[in-house]
């Protein structure tokens, strides 16, 4: 017996069939005597629709009642799933936010969660009651509904199986686990029968939409063991885990992309100390994201100064760098039409010449780079987007990762 | 300065127009130095949805989830009420029913409002705070969210009133008040400016679907003075109120009338004591409503009993007086192609003669009455159905209602 929480997502739980299909996997769970509870998103499109009226009623809407009316999406799956569970002769019962609580601090549209009393739901878990928890929402220290932000429920469903010491936490999705890169660009592409904690979060953050950045690091903070598979397969998942679980690690696990990248360059900028906190300090205070930074000085005193951001974010930055530099430059350019790979495993740590085979690999297909960044267990390049596929397969097929 | 209570049913807040033109006859009560709490119904449509949604998943659904479903509705109107007069530059806050709280009993699906704590909400609302409160839910003892039933929000707006001691409770809908009778069968109706509670509870429990019954049974019981108003309109409306406050009362106020009638015979029952407890007992067992009833005995020692219930009812009401029938009988049959007529005044309590302008005003026009029954301040009699409109305009006519 084991106590296990499922996260469903949208897609999953995305009409009638799909949330009674659902509801079979639930109670397949309840039928090998394990205690389940279970965290559901809102079905596909509403959470979307509602907000779309928030925006059409007020475009800079309110936070605490924007959290009121999206939350309400959350909700509804999970009164239906407890309903098509019950028809299936499983004793359910859905849980809102503030009914378990599930306590976050204040900060309404991206709250954090604080504390779950998830006594009374173990309680009766323990009676083989499952628990249909709305995803997504929880309760202020003003007794209002916040929100953790989109795709908080998979935030809720780590911290769950933590408040409740769940064996697993099962997040089912539209694909069938974690693959050493995108399936779509690199058909070799394999699915991960583990990953562990810190690559996942490198994963994420970096363009793999799979899980939830945050709800990694919840993961990663509380050891909680997450498997990553899908609603629509039987296929075994990929298992999320401690370093410890991985007998046979892979130098690198896999191979990250991200097109949302745009580059400034600062160019001539007179060399003295301080430029940098110049340059990044008003960036910071209008809360400009920025990731990859790369300073050259050059031999006529001046240095250029390069570094990505959002796209979204670029002309913003644009903005705040030319109201705000106070040292003499020459000029700015930026481009859209990059993109960033990445390549991550914790074999990395312990073997040298891992970021010599990207270079290399890269070289052969003559792909120039614009910026180099590395981390402990990642190495990071900023290129042309239009070599996007072709150092993805190259990088691939370098780290001996292609499927047989 | 007013405490006043306004409810905006369904199809006032139809749509994001809508909503926005509901805040503007908010920020007018406001703008007069009122202090103002609002009750909202789900947009129209929504809650028919969320009701398709259990059905399809569970027939005989579990009434706690189908609470937690359906009720999101309210809260979706709720918020965006909120933003909308936000927008306007009016504070404002929604509250969902275990806000408030809105404490009711435990009858999922048809729960009783219980207490309202309105303490923190006046407190708001004497601050200049709009209450934004959504309607027809609660919350039931074990912590579950409860629903009052179809219709609620009007319960939920004189309940409120009532708790927080408003001056008025304002019920805006799609027509422009209470009428003498229904305008779109007798184009001469008038609209009354007033109304006794027990009139507008005869009215509404008759088929005049404007107010909730139970809303009209707790505004007379707490004396809520209740203006019925047109969203779409600029017009007065009308005033349900203590009769005391009417000073031209007219002998019959309006004249109502219900098609859901069903009308059943039993013919040649042996005539002994106890038959009425046989056939009524069972019915009343099986939840089976029994509007009007006639027995009259013939002298061949038999008696024929003829009772009414709605349409909906009457195929289980057969069935049971079949199944449970001790006493012989000579056969049974039914009509459902009746309909009950009904005038109402409390005038006639001192006035003798109302019975008999009805009874002569449908014998002028060859109408036959298969049953009478009359209370202190009602006369109804049940009518083939297809002189339902030749009826309603006679009767209008002779009580002298119709329109100059």
């Amino acid at each position: 017996m084991a106590r296990i929480v499922q996260k469903f997502g949208g897609t999953s739980v995305g009409d009638i069939d799909r949330i009674k299909n659902v509801a079979l996997r639930v109670k397949a769970e309840v039928d090998q005597g394990n205690e389940v509870a279970v965290v559901v998103s809102a079905m596909s499109g509403v959470t979307n629709q509602l907000v779309e009226y928030c925006s059409q009623v007020a475009p800079m809407h309110d936070a605490r009642e924007y959290d009121m009316i999206v939350s309400t999406g959350e909700q509804v799956t999970s009164g239906l799933l407890s309903l098509a569970l019950q028809e299936l002769g499983v004793q359910a019962r859905s849980w809102a936010g503030w009914q378990i609580p599930m306590i976050t601090d204040n900060a309404h549209g991206k709250a954090r969660i604080l504390e779950i009393k998830g006594e009374e739901l173990v309680r009766r878990m323990k009676q083989g009651q499952v628990a249909i928890v709305a995803g997504f929402q929880g309760i202020g220290p003003d007794n209002r509904v916040t929100t953790l932000g989109r795709g908080g429920s998979d935030t809720t469903a780590v911290a769950l199986a933590a408040a409740i010491n769940a064996d697993r936490c099962d997040i089912y999705t539209d694909v069938e686990g974690i693959y050493t890169t995108d399936p779509r660009i690199v058909a070799v592409a394999k699915k991960l029968n583990k990953i562990t904690y810190e690559e996942m979060l490198e994963m994420a953050s970096l363009g793999a939409k799979v899980l939830q950045t945050r709800s990694v690091e919840m993961a990663m903070k509380h050891r909680v063991r997450v498997q990553v598979l899908s609603s629509f397969s039987d296929a075994p998942g990929t298992l999320v885990c401690d370093e410890d679980e991985i007998v046979e690690k892979e130098l690198v696990s896999g191979i990250a992309y991200s097109r949302d990248e745009a580059k400034v360059t600062i160019l001539g900028v007179e060399d003295q100390p301080g430029i940098a906190a110049g340059i990044f300090g008003p960036l910071a205070d209008a809360n400009i994201n920025v990731d990859m930074i790369v300073q050259n000085a050059s031999e006529d005193g001046t240095t250029d100064i390069t570094f990505t951001t959002s796209r979204a974010e670029l002309e913003r930055a644009l903005k705040v760098i030319k109201d705000n530099m106070q040292i003499p430059y020459r000029s700015i350019n930026s481009d859209k039409s990059v993109v960033k790979i990445s390549v991550v495993g914790v074999g990395m740590r312990s073997h040298a010449g891992v970021a010599q085979t990207m270079f290399t690999a890269l070289a052969d297909k003559k792909i120039n780079i614009h910026i180099i960044s590395t981390s402990e267990i990642k190495v990071s390049v900023l290129i042309s987007e239009d070599y996007t596929e072709l150092a993805l397969r190259a990088l691939h097929t370098a780290y001996g990762l292609d499927a047989a």
